[in-house]
């Protein structure tokens, strides 16, 4: 098991290889009350997440035999790029075997590291056992993802590096997945300031660390999707959950809305890129998972999105804060009509993003056409003002989709004749 | 006209009310060789942008009877937010018109820094022309965008503060719209460090100060739809230009193209959020428009990008790039097609985002369908690979639209005939 002795020796290594990345403040805004929370920035760390510190410290321990052998390693994202740079940096040629789902911004991040990429089957366990075979076949060394005591000891230099920048922090929350950087981070925390803290944060679809520090033994889980892909572990190793059964004092999950949320906020508030797994502290917190009892410091892990992810998050992150609206219009089928509607919308500082003009919907009389918009408001306060401003001008409007609109129609006209 | 003396006292004045925004480093992919460039990162400044500098000292020097006039200003973004929170810390009541085509996102960040906004108008004229009658009418100072000695003096402060973060740049690309921060930055830099070039950059659908540059006189120019909304200003005033043509030393101007793909180049390789004008000194090196001859910076002016625009830039950068391209596939209108395409596509390592089946375009026989396809790929090497992995597969691939193809079938048809 690591001691401090280890993450010390670990830091002292990596120093000048690593950037010492910022603690920068953010309200974060949650039920209730807005936090004034610090994030430790390792997005913006060489290879734009914290898993290079671990690679680093794993390369570092090697022989000169076992560095002549070569590294291979299985991954998706971060640690791809982390083992990359760090054989890189030691002259050590690195294969990093990908599933052939991994998106094409971190494949090209990975060779342009100067690592050779296999891509190699649909699921991580496939491309794992490719990694494992070229280990054996070649007989390169097997850079593992956070099961490894270098690995773990490097991660934890980010603890020792926060308690340093922000002495005044007295809550820490540190995203988990297999628990590598978690495990890390508590033990380098712990030891040299025991009054601090330490949160680790799931993803609730994959919260194999949540289930295992509740029921106090191992819990893996299956393999769930989630838009925090860093941290979709099916659970810890023995390794990293001894650690963190000792030195962490809670562990909270929060689901893929809240992500997406804080992924969203984070770009508004802080101008700050973070993948899903990045932004699990702050999600935590905006979202009423965990209430900071004094100053909080959230870990933000890496920001290594995919482009076309964060296209598609940002939009369910406005819908998910109410500021996408979609609402079902009941129109006389006649010139004029979108217009009339456009203005009231106006009037009431709804922004158009979408129409749709509908004849067919089931349950419309004729000569009826449903207008299906969807709008960008400031919130739920502000769509129903415009509801109401609809309705003021003899219009039926429904949030929702045309088909909830035909339910309410069919439902009115069975009301009426018995009124 | 201002000199050093004042941007010193502005920055003695503002010290401990503004962020030191960090000075950070980024590789910049250019034509022909990439460079190490920093970035001075004002996108993380209080209010999203640098424009707080100058608001903070116009309200400074205010009289005790000027404070309780209260304040009036006229903007669509930063300058609103700068203004609102300026006044906020004195205490002084603000109003602020909006034109109503302003992001949501940022007429609520000004409200949210207590300020009153008004929104008014269909065009910053109009909003302008309103903000006057309010000062006309209530007695309130207006607070101008970048004409003003209190303004410029406060922008300088980036200057003083970049060069003693950053003593080994050579060269210092500042973004210009009327021309505030660039006069107030090189006024500073060539008092301190005469050594240091300056180079201002502007969009280039409203390039007014580099045509005045140019030319030695004032020119302003017609407004123009630019994706860097915060340098859309018509031109230099008679007071920026002066401090502009006495210390700058080169202005360039870059196309939107440039821009949006600047920008997601900084969110996927900087992780950083960057809004159009903020991103115009490294579109300059990135596009080739400028080669840095020693150790370049960009000062990144602000983050306030709005989220929906976000998301529209994103995909154009990325086409941009080549990285989205547009395919029209023939195929006899049969089952078994689309598999076969999806096969080629994916074993080239193209990924397919849309597809659309057209059975109808122009100058299609009878029995034969177009596949459009939206691909992702990593540049348009790999798209020709594509293309021709189709050819060898029997099938006709032809980048672009189903007009497109439509043409050629039409060609060809013409020429077999006299083959």
């Amino acid at each position: 098991m690591i001691a401090l002795a280890d993450i010390e020796a670990a830091a002292a290594a990596l120093h000048g290889q690593v950037r010492e990345t910022p603690v920068w403040p953010l309200r974060v805004p949650s039920p209730g009350l807005d936090h004034d929370v610090l994030l430790k920035c390792e997005n913006l760390q060489l290879t734009g997440s914290f898993k290079v510190r671990g690679a680093l410290n794993f390369v570092r321990q090697l022989s000169e035999e076992d560095g002549r052998r070569g590294l291979v390693a299985m991954s998706a994202g971060n640690h791809a790029q982390g083992v990359a740079l760090a054989a890189s940096l030691r002259g050590i040629p690195a294969t990093i075997v990908v599933p052939a789902s991994a998106p094409l911004a971190k494949i090209n991040a990975t060779r342009a590291l100067g690592a050779t990429v296999i891509i190699h089957g649909a699921s991580l366990d496939e491309a794992r056992a490719e990694a494992f075979a070229i280990a054996e076949r070649e007989g390169r060394v097997f850079v593992p993802p956070f099961d490894d005591d270098a690995i773990i000891a490097g991660q934890g230099t980010l603890g020792l590096e926060l308690v340093r920048q922000a002495p005044v922090v007295t809550e820490v929350l540190v995203p988990a997945g297999g628990g590598g950087l978690l495990a890390g981070v508590a033990t380098a925390i712990k030891a040299v300031r025991p009054d601090i803290r330490v949160i680790g944060v799931q993803a609730a679809a994959m919260d194999g660390i949540v289930r295992s520090f509740a029921s106090h033994h191992l819990v893996t889980t299956g393999s769930q999707r989630t838009i925090a892909d860093g941290v979709a572990v099916s659970g810890p190793s023995g390794r990293t959950f001894e650690l963190i059964e000792r030195h962490v004092d809670e562990m909270v999950a929060v689901g893929d809305d809240a992500i997406a949320q804080a992924i969203v906020m984070l770009i508004e508030r802080a101008k700050f890129v973070v993948e899903g797994a990045g932004a699990l502290g702050v999600a935590a917190i905006m979202s009423g998972r965990y209430r900071p009892r004094g100053s909080a410091l959230a870990v933000i892990s890496g920001g290594n999105i995919d482009i076309n992810l964060l296209g598609s998050i940002v939009r369910r992150g406005l819908v998910e804060a109410g500021r996408y609206q979609h609402l079902a219009v009941e129109v006389s089928d006649t010139p004029g009509e979108l217009a009339l509607v456009s203005a009231i919308v106006a009037q009431a500082g709804g922004n158009i993003l979408e129409v749709d003009h509908n004849r067919e919907s089931p349950g419309m009389p004729v000569g009826v056409a449903v207008l299906e918009l969807v709008l960008e408001v400031t919130g739920p306060a502000q769509f129903n003002e415009i509801v109401v401003a609809l309705r003021a001008a003899g219009l039926r409007g429904v949030p929702g989709s045309p088909a909830r609109l035909a339910t309410e129609s069919a439902r009115s006209r069975h009301e009426t004749p018995g009124s």
